[in-house]
């Protein structure tokens, strides 16, 4: 049996912070927040998760400090979507008034995604809306 | 309504080639495979995603073409925990043989994880085994 995708971890200046603006981002709750990690996870892992055999419990985010800045474009990000119900551009309003900025990473005009960056800097990407 | 974690996404000289070796490392499958990106899913993905609301429906992996190497340490990475029932030497034994390299990002000795590389350099932890 392989290992299950447990996080992924985000390095961070100052991960307290870097988590909390994550978790009120995605609407996640703070499972485990000490010096060493904070640790995210959807608001339903506490109900699905016990209910769901070891590998497929989804995965939860983890921000971990550490004592340099982002250096370069990251090779690894995340990437978001919309449901189709839910109105896309309000939504990026909504992160860009948490403090998410616009970034260009050549993405060029006429795609499909919008390319933003969190407080420190990390590249993620909006996602055309859908419903699967 | 917050955007969902759609996926994490991993830059790669070569993402074919890349998500091949992720798919045998993880047991995953592809779902998606074009010369802009190759998506892999879970092999449960299938049957629990269409009976799950759309925010919970668990993240995929994404690997996506570049045209430059890994220049530094990743500021993203992730994390994978063996069941407590496998055996996590043998996975590792595993990976390794797959063409995984250990790897040294100062964790030091007695840390509780094992710090590995993909073929292309992106560092990923094996934690500890458990049950939850």
């Amino acid at each position: 049996m392989a290992v299950r995708w447990y996080s992924t971890v985000i390095e961070a200046r100052d991960h307290r912070a870097l988590a909390r603006w994550w978790a009120e981002a995605l609407g996640w709750q703070t499972a485990f927040d000490t010096d060493e990690e904070v640790v995210l996870w959807p608001p339903w892992a506490q109900e699905l998760g016990p209910k769901l055999p070891f590998h497929q419990v989804p995965p939860g985010l983890v921000f971990v400090p550490v004592g340099h800045d982002k250096q370069t474009k990251n090779r690894i990000h995340l990437d978001f979507a919309p449901h189709v119900d839910d109105d896309r551009d309000a939504e990026i309003e909504r992160l860009l008034a948490l403090g998410a900025t616009r970034t260009d990473v050549g993405q060029g005009d006429g795609v499909t995604w919008d390319v933003l960056a969190d407080p420190e800097g990390n590249e993620f990407c909006v996602l055309s809306s859908r419903d699967v």
